[in-house]
């Protein structure tokens, strides 16, 4: 990563073009990850992915551990073969949908105890098998395991998770270190909690740095918080990240959340909204999301973004997309997420080139007014 | 077409190898047509389709005619224009779906009343309107308006609805006549009925014949009866059929049963079952049709089909598209419909170069043979 000097060091932010290798080849950042929850993106093949230029996408610990489980998985070589996809993968570390999907949970020091949503297996997460698990996948770039706290939480609960998630960091890190995780050429990224108290952010920053991580999530955000809020808690973990590491907000965010984070030093991102929002006829433009379900798409020639290259836009109409929601078909699925999963994609091929050419703010700036001005119309 | 000279006089069936030429290209026989209820193939791109090599689609009058509408339908130039496929579409009458789907239909001489499945909306059909519809959508193969007897009825009843269907497709085919849509190389397929009294399919046929159509479609069949009746039925049909037009047997059916068919003279077919059952886990095989679903392809490293020239099987293990179907991901459904479908078209591949070589008996037998076999083991 182009930058300072990599000291733990508070720094300041801004928007910045980097390169990230992995076994699977290079990510050029900044760059959106599409979410392959349960082995898939949800209604593309990986050979549409391919075409619309996803260079690395996400893979889910705790759905792909309940099924079809990781030796499964293990028994193919590994996701990527499992699954088809030939590019880097990311996989989180399942903790978040341990809070989020599970029956029951009892978090200790030790780890956590959960029952599958599926079935209620009763399973058992800590830093070991969290890495255990995510190395039977074969992960490009693993999360360690942390602890999320909920929002609003109390100061006193923040600072708890946060050294939970510090004390587990370090665990998971060690393990794969002696393991040889990282000599292989895989990477593990430490996690910043801290709720919404940019000390705690600050400090579980450093305390993160200081362990030497290949790179760096925040997570802890997009949990019902404000905007605002967000975005102030980005900025109070960056600048004591160091520079020469990427950067990844974790499950955010709207086009307009993804270009301020970007301005704010953020790197790489996830999130289901392109894909999720697709099934329900939501479609991203420059002028704002639609939705096709509206009658004023009725009889739309025109395609969803003129000029945008991928094959939703160059072959059919909004008018055909709508009737294709309407009717409750699948291939109206997969030609709305390949668009809004491309759009996510372009939109941050063209902030790579606004910031190899030095005009990032202006640009954005400008690209955010459109937006929200056609969101409001 | 390959044959005897055209008359309507009897002559023996007996697989051929043809070609009918269309608007938007030509059709090798014998062929499977993929069926696009709604305006798509569900679960499957045009590019797929094109992809897999389906050299034509159907398109369902019903349906189109009442979500979204000819005139909208028309106003982008077309069905292929609206739904960004290039290759030739053969559109059905509605007539079948009015009497599987429709709240309320009351039949006379002038015409079908009913009432749509999706709002109640007061529609009528008569050989016009079925025609006018058609013409909207760009057909390049329209169908008349015929009434499908229901299985079982009497011989009064079957007659009645084959006199009518007689009438009905004389008054379609001089109404398409005077339009200038033959002119305009656009075809139109008269339909046998009959129920299950072949010497009604021989009256239909023969009535039928007297009128010069393009081709000729056997209806009625896979309404419930035996597979034993069907073919009967069928082979009851096609000696009355001139032998320079192509013959097309609507709905149908299994592998074994398109072999069965082609064997007695017929030439195209239809049928929603590749991609019905690619819905529910089901993949078609030489060994007949697996369920994936099934505990003992947990763990298959094997492809659905060894050597099988398309995306799912050159790419994707029966272990993956399991747990594709299981966890319910769209794009689960979407890679066995490609397989499914392009199964079926294969198998029909094989069948003209084996018509082609002049041994299509022995390798049908050995075909049918061993996908029979793998169903009962």
């Amino acid at each position: 990563m182009p930058g300072t000097d990599g000291s733990p060091a508070p720094h300041p932010g801004g928007p910045r073009r980097g390169v990230l290798k992995t076994r699977h080849g290079e990510i050029q950042t900044p760059i959106f990850m599409p979410v392959g929850t349960q082995g898939t993106v949800k209604a593309m093949t990986c050979k549409q992915l391919e075409e619309v230029g996803a260079q690395i996408i996400l893979g889910n610990t705790y759905h792909l551990n309940l099924r079809p489980g990781p030796e499964l998985i293990e028994s193919f070589g590994g996701l990527h073969k499992f699954m088809g996809w030939d590019g880097p993968i990311l996989t989180d570390s399942g903790g978040f949908q341990v809070f989020s999907l599970a029956k029951i949970r009892q978090i200790t020091e030790e780890g956590i105890r959960f029952q599958s949503h599926l079935d209620g297996t009763k399973i058992f997460l800590n830093p070991e098998t969290c890495y255990r698990i995510q190395k039977s996948l074969g992960s490009d770039i693993a999360m360690v395991l942390d602890e999320c706290p909920p929002w609003p939480c109390s100061e006193e609960d923040s600072h708890q998770a946060l050294e939970r998630t510090v004390r587990w960091a370090k665990q998971f890190r060690d393990i794969a270190a002696d393991d040889g995780f990282f000599a292989r050429g895989h990477h593990a990224f430490g996690i910043v909690q801290g709720s919404v108290f940019e000390k705690h952010r600050a400090e579980c920053a450093q305390a993160l740095a200081a362990m030497d991580f290949p790179g760096y999530a925040i997570g802890g955000v997009s949990v019902g918080e404000p905007e605002e809020e967000m975005l102030k808690q980005v900025a109070a973990a960056i600048p004591h990240l160091p520079a020469d590491k990427p950067r990844y907000v974790m499950g955010v965010g709207t086009p307009p959340q993804l270009l301020k984070m970007i301005a704010l030093g953020a790197d790489m991102f996830d999130c289901v909204m392109p894909s999720r929002l697709a099934r329900h006829g939501s479609a991203f433009t420059p002028d704002g999301l639609i939705n096709l379900r509206n009658e004023r798409f009725k009889a739309d020639h025109a395609p969803l973004v003129e000029g945008l290259d991928n094959y939703t836009c160059h072959r059919f109409s909004r008018a055909y997309l709508r009737h294709l929601n309407m009717a409750n078909e699948i291939t109206g699925h997969t030609l709305l997420t390949l668009h809004n999963v491309h759009f996510f994609l372009d939109l941050m091929r063209q902030a790579r080139e606004h910031i190899e050419a030095g005009d990032y703010e202006t640009w954005s700036a400008a690209w955010i007014e459109r937006y929200e001005a056609g969101e409001k119309a």
